[in-house]
């Protein structure tokens, strides 16, 4: 079911550092910041060859990360997205499995404009997975 | 200087059960189990088109990976790793921009059999960061 991995989403506090430190200590390819309003984050693209890593920082009252980065305040690893070709199929073989989609359970856009599902972290070795229709 | 996304690691409390998640539930392509005593773990690769997974349970007395599952019950994502042409290159520009290499600085084999490096997660946003010469 589960595709390619299609991103690693990294939350920290200080979006200008973080980059920093990916471009200029670690070499790697980053994009200029998108604020994404609607989903409580900036971020930047660190272009991996293969995938793509995302800082993510707050933005806004009430960020979906706010809370990850109370608890982890240098920052820390958030959640991996994995790509499915059929989300609403992927998420009734999950509901099947026993395994906890969050939210009301239907697909919201994401930050790339596609169709994502978020799945309990406590049902995926306490990672909080991603799944995003490619 | 980093190039693809190797792999990305998640530490779990138990192998067997991590590794039905995620051939069963998210349908993925598992490996058999592989003990590594020198390293400390065990490990299942979870292949993904573009990159793998690794899912981690401790073996032995002295794991690497057991102190973050007594802070992480459930699992979580241990670390992440990026691929590089040259260990020592890059070990240096890490060294000059400020980072720091764990252990003493010289490159180990790692568990792909190949020389690694591991960096100070509070120089990365909190996140382990392992590089692997490929």
């Amino acid at each position: 079911m589960i595709g390619r991995l299609n991103h690693v989403a990294i939350a920290v506090p200080d979006l200008q550092a973080a980059t920093a430190q990916y471009r200029d200590t670690l070499g790697a390819s980053v994009s200029q910041p998108q604020a994404l309003p609607e989903h409580g984050v900036t971020v930047v693209f660190v272009e991996l060859g293969n995938t793509k890593v995302e800082l993510l920082e707050a933005l806004g009252e009430n960020s979906p990360i706010a809370s990850f980065l109370e608890k982890n305040p240098a920052g820390g690893m958030h959640h991996i997205c994995y790509e499915v070709d059929d989300i609403l199929a992927a998420r009734e073989r999950l509901k099947a499995g026993g395994a906890r989609v969050l939210g009301d359970g239907e697909p919201k856009t994401g930050a790339h404009g596609k169709p994502v599902l978020f799945l309990h972290p406590k049902d995926f070795c306490g990672t909080l997975v991603e799944l995003e229709q490619v």
